[in-house]
């Protein structure tokens, strides 16, 4: 039988409706789906009685199935003919992973569409009210890792200080468990009063938002609170919440 | 009457399909569509019977309603009672003027909610074959703009050549008209051979894709080929894309 195209979804933030019109539209054609830890859990249990539902999500610790692994899985099942919708926190082109398993596919001759999704920093600021940039605030934003793979080479690890000293907007993604490292890495070169948000399980019912400088998060003051998944966002647009919360 | 609360949603990059679930069942109860030069027009078409549509684009060369007139006609249409829905291009929040609009508002006692989309960066990488990151390849990246509001003190402007250093992946937004200029600026700081996407038209159907480097952008090679909107995406992880596509 000929393989089926395989389609890597974006699902977005968690939120069921913060997924695109065409995510949705594939969940609902989707034989098989395979998804993430991050992927909007409440959006699958819609298609728990249509679909395959395979759950191939790390746990914190990295206890799960190797990246390897998932390749195989969405080849082997795109080569029995089903429709296979890889489903993904986020989007799959931004710290997704989506670009190792779409070339695992394409070269074995497996056809891979790519859905984009709403970035959980993108949705951090929309929901948390944090313009990442803003005219005459912030022109410029990076988005980094707040960990990064063991034995990476010095070379080629994020140049955090060299970044924040030239953006505007800093966006780390999963830094929840070492926060206050990074802080204190950023006040070699940030003002010690640098506003920062904190924005944990964005778009989802137990969504919140702590905002702090990098000092204090540096000596850590907020140690106890700050919980995965986390975005963090450090600069002066921080700042325009006040103004954009609705007084009433 | 008292004000309704104002909308301002991200339609993402063009595609009509690439709005969010939250996104369309808005514009489905709204009663009024204020919408810009890049948001979804074929989306639009589909409620000229239901709600009142105002155009409020700037056209190319910045004719068009001035800020503060979009931000008062968001008002007097919320204190009409109406479910006014601002739709904009890519994402509110990220280069989408959302937090002025929202701030007007806020001020004046009206709610507002802002709604997340697909930005047209992240939209580009997932349609032009991209990604913006990938493991050992690229796991940072800026956003840009191509260019600056006039008369910006020297201290504000953007640090093209220090963001381009420090990041692996550098992307530009709105940088169509002068791509070769800041091609020369990023050779200050950048191999000749650094491979450059430019993507057009992302998600729609006249979408095109120009693979070229720094070098030849810079010397002005592709001059005659772009054209607005474009997402300059520049470093080594635009080399994956020959991994990505299908040879098929």
């Amino acid at each position: 039988m000929a393989c089926a195209k395989v389609y890597i979804v974006g699902g977005g933030p968690g939120d069921p409706d913060l997924i695109t019109v065409k995510g949705l539209k594939l969940l609902e054609k989707a034989d098989v789906i395979v998804y993430d830890r991050l992927a909007p859990r409440e959006l699958l249990s819609r298609f728990v009685q249509k679909a395959e539902l395979i759950d191939v999500g790390k746990r914190p610790g990295g206890i799960g199935p190797a990246q390897e692994e998932i390749n195989e899985l969405l080849y082997e099942k795109a080569c029995e003919g089903k429709v296979v919708v890889r489903l993904k926190g986020g989007d799959p082109y931004t710290f997704g992973r989506g670009e190792e398993e779409c070339m695992y596919l394409v070269e074995r001759g497996v056809e891979c569409e790519v859905v984009p999704g709403v970035p959980s920093y993108v949705a951090a600021a929309a929901l948390h009210h944090i313009p990442i940039t803003s005219r005459g605030v912030s022109s410029s934003f990076a988005v980094v890792p707040g960990r990064e793979a063991k034995g990476k080479p010095e070379s080629r690890k994020v140049k955090l200080e060299e970044i924040a000293r030239a953006v505007d907007t800093l966006v780390i993604l999963m830094g929840a468990g070492n926060a206050d490292y990074l802080a204190r890495r950023l006040l070699r070169v940030l003002e010690p009063e640098t506003p920062v948000a904190i924005a944990m399980n964005v778009s989802m019912p137990n969504a919140r938002t702590i905002i702090t400088t990098l000092s204090r998060l540096a000596r850590g003051d907020h140690r106890s609170e700050i919980e995965n998944p986390a975005v963090i966002i450090v600069g002066e647009s921080v700042r325009l919440r006040g103004k954009l919360l609705h007084a009433g």
